[in-house]
């Protein structure tokens, strides 16, 4: 490949883009596709924008690029939580460090590996990639220096920059949680493998136990249920609600709920009206109420007073035996994931191993269909092989398609296809929250594009060999240094297509715009097409920013023609991932930037690599000293790395005491302890979840309770908010309310 | 070697042994040894039991082996505390599982290694041990089953036994906690890095802190002050004894200790007497004061009112920037290394980083020494390097010593240096506690004896070809299974000298042995010889115990003719280390068992090592079969420690809630907590290191400042007990008073 050749590559895309760009500016002024582009403004039911006017509407305008420009970081924080500011500091930092890298490498180094050999150049533009790389400076060469510096001024510069982002998240992430109170979460611990009794029931035990222990900050707690046991349930509600007046079924669900979803036991009928007292006769309601308490699950939210002793319990080991009494910090209401919630404690630690193994096994087994495309762009072997086919692969079009294009749709197919599988693995797993799940599918995935685009692609080649590589630690260095400069100009375009091309079809979001457009103007659904609303994809965008960032800084010494198009992606991802987090997806649960530590983790990853592959390069060239010098600049980074899990990585994991008593001293000088105490029981009702965002289920309708209640001997019951049990999954549709049911919740509601 | 050298070796040794024996049973009843074999006794002063007449002392008897034998686990434990306990219960665990391995390896591994090949066998005394190893199997031959079948058997029991034994081991860790109660660590955090401030002393700012964030529970606190401070205060206080009269010298001192080593400030004043408040205008007090305060370091001991609280605070992350307020369990009075408390925490984790790292270099420098001592069987290669000792090497005398003894000597000094070494890296790494640096010492030690004693022998040669294995991570098996089976004749005879005839060296203490001789004969110093008395050396005798476990494991299905004889080694070590824990060694502080957990990890290394070893065999002897059986097993056994870890390694780490919360509780109950929150104040003071075992400082002196004083403005002052300062490093006599310095202490209890 020739300057031209990819200058002309980079053209081409750059049409592309600004045509994707152009139509997706006309088409985001169609009111008809106001739910694929404004889907967080149509769900939070914001002031529709006036229409322009008919003409206007078809000529492209860059006016969203501006507001994604303009907006300040307050109102994105505001919109998207803290993970999306969390996922924009990542592409800032990208921008940041490239800066630097650009401004070194194409005035130092680049002269250098263009001037590394005595020879005739030719014209730029006929000039092959090859002279702009490192392979074109000589053996021994004194110039090498450059290199060694330009890689000792990116580190430093990352280092820094790091260390600064990973200050500004943690002091962010500090902030989060002093103003998202009162937020109920911090006042909850979630307890998991309560043990068996025969005498009492789980919910009696937890009584008991936490009474005892901690009976001076003890508020009440909440049992989970067989997922399938709340399903029946609510379908059994349902059908008695068409046969019995309003009146007395009002009665009954009441009755239903207070015994059973509450953490409750027979105590709690006391506080029942009398009339309800008869229905305890009825058949139904016996069986129910034996049904309920098989039913229970060894896994209870335990509320506490305050959220320091809501900290002290969930860090604290309950148990002498470690696998009983496990407690954890309860996610938000919101992220709760319920099904998880009913595997026994013992079973995790299994499931995780086995996740682990089972992912490295598919990173691996995706070489089959690697080398199966391979393959495809051989179409002798294939004759040959299935000679059935020779027929049809003789035609001069099928071969052009089958050699041209299947190879990169299968690829694409199957890269699609692994993020989805990635978010069951971590299902499967056993995580209690949506944004645990999406995290550890995002590190899964991260690990996947890394070896799957990065090493594969380098190390090109059969499956054996490349694992013979991997059998000699020794000699990893050079193969790299050998490996990765050939491969320059494959992620220069690469950065083309799956960097630009794919930011705009990130912006045209293809899927729902053809679901839009198949529902609304041929199945003629108005009302389906309307609901269409997500989250953000975090699992699959984080990786791949991080994967552009590994390439910018694996190449940046290597191959520096590569850093301004890295540049230009970065720039265009900001503005694209600004509006996106704007306009389109809406924030069902915050991860309070969970994520940041796993991004720092992969960036010093990414240095180190540079700096393996540096001291390989500089053993090629025959550069003592270069090699010597990359030594103590791995040291130094791994220090450095070691440094920030000190300082930052415990702010992650637990909140510092002081943050806590501070906040529960200052609620209980305003007073407001007594109002998130009578919130509390109703904020984790495994029937709830609210349709509003970030609001703990139950802060539309506080019970009545008062905690003192909590010393008499029942346990606390809840009432409960609107009820939607069957949202479960993330895919589905959000603002589900279907017509019986709607009744239902309304009638418990009274 | 043939099977008559062997048993000729194994009978020599054996005698040997009897002979060492009979002499320590001789030794041990001289009343002038009595400081050599009754340390603990002596050091007790328990009475000291009937000398036998003059003709019965120089008759060997068995006497000490039956009491050795008989004395109950309870005994063993009042005496020698856990740590005692779990020392010996490596080597029952080691008996039981290689009981069992000697049954299956004699009875099915080893007729089958022995008619392995169609061959004409000689008698069994002239047979070679070769016949008796797994070399002597065909290959391809169906007879390996056996082999396979007897790896799991030894897995499967070495696995049940380790789970029971860390079963036990952490019943007794509770029990432990449970019965050392009143233990005022249980009470006390240690809390380090306190925040730099202009306006504040360190122990002002502990006391706002505390009293903000932890009001509830906080008692008082006390400052660590730089070790070269309190030296230089005694020795001030030293000299102005003998300036000043008794009566004036005591109000000074009290004023110099309530002020200064008591966490007290200038607050403390008010609860001393009126004549002292006259010192306060003295020059030398002025001085002294703001001496002091300069010199407090940034850590503190913080007394709490219930264990529970003192949990709390030690493992809950107390400031939002965890490198500040860092807290973490305080350890037991005697078990403070005094020293480390002054180093900045900062440097703790880099100083772990490099201690790691300097171990690592010194496990592989330690090759040189090893080549050297190779290169001196050949003189001929040393006449060629050195000329000039030509004419002193060719004299037959000094040929022989300098090859025959010269460099097994030079081995075992440069062995007898790693133990020590290690134990200054892990002061240099800033354990606060000797327990825990013993603990660490123990594990480097672990690592360098099971690298230089059996990696480096089983692939004898070069450093480089035995680092160019390990840099082909597939061959690994494969070359252990060629190497490991020929060092077999030479590993039983190390079990013959290094175990046998160490554990005779053991119990007859030769150094202590020559040293008493000595001083009391030669140097005719007898009170000083009276004093010698040490703790027991874990960290070198934990490593050897498990490096013959190791042993047994990787030879157990390779050369099963080594079990028997290390069979006879934990038998002996049985009694050797239960007769040494009740004579001779004394109980300085205790560990509480944490080294379970590091012995657990090693004998699943050992296991899964043995593991590669079968795989690396079968593969070697064409079983594909037996190859792929060991795969599954290796999967087990790690999952086992999988389970291990989540099940009982946080039991090592922390003490469940509920256990403090019990002994709470029913300290209230009796009322017994009042007593205690008067002992705290006294417990943790610099200049005192109690002469008495296992109990804190303050026992016999409490205070008789109330608890209540807390809430006044003053901070809780401290009174000194028996005072020692110069007592720090472990290998100082114990009982060492000093005249003048008596006086001193005297003069404080007053």
């Amino acid at each position: 490949m020739n300057v031209s050749a990819l200058l002309t590559s980079a053209a081409i895309n750059i049409g592309v883009c600004v045509l994707l760009l152009s139509l997706y500016s006309v088409l985001r002024k169609q009111p008809s596709n106001l739910s694929v582009y404004f889907g967080r403004r149509l769900h939070q039911a914001l002031p529709r924008r006036h229409d322009p006017p008919r003409f206007e509407r078809f000529i492209p305008t860059p006016s969203w690029i501006l507001k994604a420009w303009e907006t300040p970081e307050e109102e994105i924080l505001a919109i998207g939580g803290l993970d999306a500011i969390v996922f924009l500091r990542i592409i800032i930092f990208s921008l940041r460090v490239f800066s630097v890298a650009t401004f070194v490498c194409v005035f130092l180094v680049l002269p250098v590996n263009y001037y590394g050999q005595e020879m005739h150049h030719k014209q730029i533009p006929s000039e092959s990639l090859e002279v702009f790389t490192i392979e074109n400076v000589k053996e021994g060469s004194r110039w090498l220096w450059a290199h060694c510096l330009a890689l000792y001024i990116i580190t430093c510069s990352a280092c820094l920059l790091l260390y600064v982002e990973y200050k500004n998240i943690s002091t962010m992430r500090l902030e989060y949680i002093k103003a998202s109170s009162p937020n109920l979460s911090q006042f909850t611990v979630l307890v998991r493998s309560i043990p068996w009794s025969e005498q009492k029931s789980y919910s009696d035990s937890v009584f008991a136990f936490f009474s005892k222990y901690h009976g001076n900050s003890y508020l009440g707690h909440q049992m989970v249920y067989w997922c399938g046991t709340i399903r029946k349930l609510v379908t059994d509600a349902q059908k008695i609600c068409s046969g019995v007046s309003s009146e007395d079924f009002s009665n009954k669900c009441k009755h239903l709920l207070n015994c059973g979803f509450c953490g409750g036991s027979a105590k709690t009928f006391r506080v029942l009206s009398k009339e309800s007292e008869s229905v305890k006769d009825n058949v139904f309601y016996r069986d129910l109420d034996a049904t309920i308490k098989e039913k229970e699950v060894p896994a209870a939210f335990v509320f506490f007073r305050t959220r320091f002793a809501a900290c002290v319990a969930a860090e604290t080991l309950q148990s002498s035996n470690p696998m009983l009494w496990v407690t954890d910090f309860a996610p938000e209401p919101h992220d709760i994931y319920w099904s998880n919630l009913c595997i026994p404690y013992r079973q995790i630690w299994i499931r995780k191993i086995v996740t682990l193994l089972t992912t490295a096994v598919l990173m691996f087994l995706f070489l089959i269909p690697v080398t199966f495309v391979q393959g495809l762009t051989h179409l002798e072997q294939l004759q040959q092989a299935f000679p059935f086919l020779k027929n049809i692969l003789e035609k001069k079009f099928i071969n052009q398609v089958v050699t041209g294009y299947l190879p990169s749709v299968i690829l694409l197919l199957f890269l699609l296809a692994v993020p989805p599988i990635m978010m069951a693995f971590s299902s499967v797993e056993g995580s209690v929250s949506r944004s645990g799940r999406k995290k550890s599918a995002c590190c899964k995935v991260l690990y996947f594009v890394i070896w799957n685009v990065f090493f594969v692609n380098v190390l090109s080649g059969s499956v054996i060999s490349q694992i013979s590589v991997f059998s000699s630690p020794k000699s990893i260095p050079t193969q790299l240094a050998k490996a990765v400069p050939t491969q320059a100009s494959f992620f220069m375009t690469y950065i083309f297509t799956s960097g630009w091309a794919g930011l705009s079809i990130e912006l045209i979001q293809p899927l729902p715009l053809i679901y839009n457009l198949i529902t609304r103007h041929i199945l003629r659904r108005k009302d389906e097409a309307c609901n269409w609303s997500y989250s953000f994809p975090y699992h699959t965008e984080v990786p791949r920013v991080l994967l552009f960032g590994h390439l910018g800084f694996t190449f940046s010494i290597l191959a520096p023609l590569m850093l301004p198009f890295l540049l230009c992606y970065f720039l265009f991802a900001l503005l694209v991932y600004r509006n996106q987090i704007l306009n389109v997806y809406i924030t069902k649960y915050e991860g309070g930037g969970q994520i940041w530590p796993a991004v720092h983790n992969c960036t010093i990853f990414s240095l180190v690599l540079t700096q393996i592959i540096g001291l390989g390069v500089f053993g090629l060239k025959l550069s003592t000293v270069g090699a010597g010098f990359m030594i103590p600049l791995i040291i130094l980074t791994l220090l450095f790395n070691e440094y920030c899990r000190k300082r930052f990585s415990p702010i992650f994991k637990n909140t510092a005491a002081q943050v806590l008593i501070d906040l529960d001293q200052e609620d209980e000088r305003c007073g407001r302890l007594q109002e998130i105490h009578q919130q509390l029981p109703s904020a984790y009702c495994q029937l709830t979840v609210s349709s509003h965002e970030f609001r703990p289920a139950g802060y539309n309708t506080p019970t009545s309770r008062d905690s003192s209640q909590r010393n008499s001997s029942s346990t606390p019951g809840t009432s409960l908010g609107t009820v939607d049990p069957f949202v479960d999954s993330e895919s589905q549709p959000h603002k589900l309310e279907r017509e019986p049911y709607a009744k239902f919740s309304n009638l418990v509601n009274k």
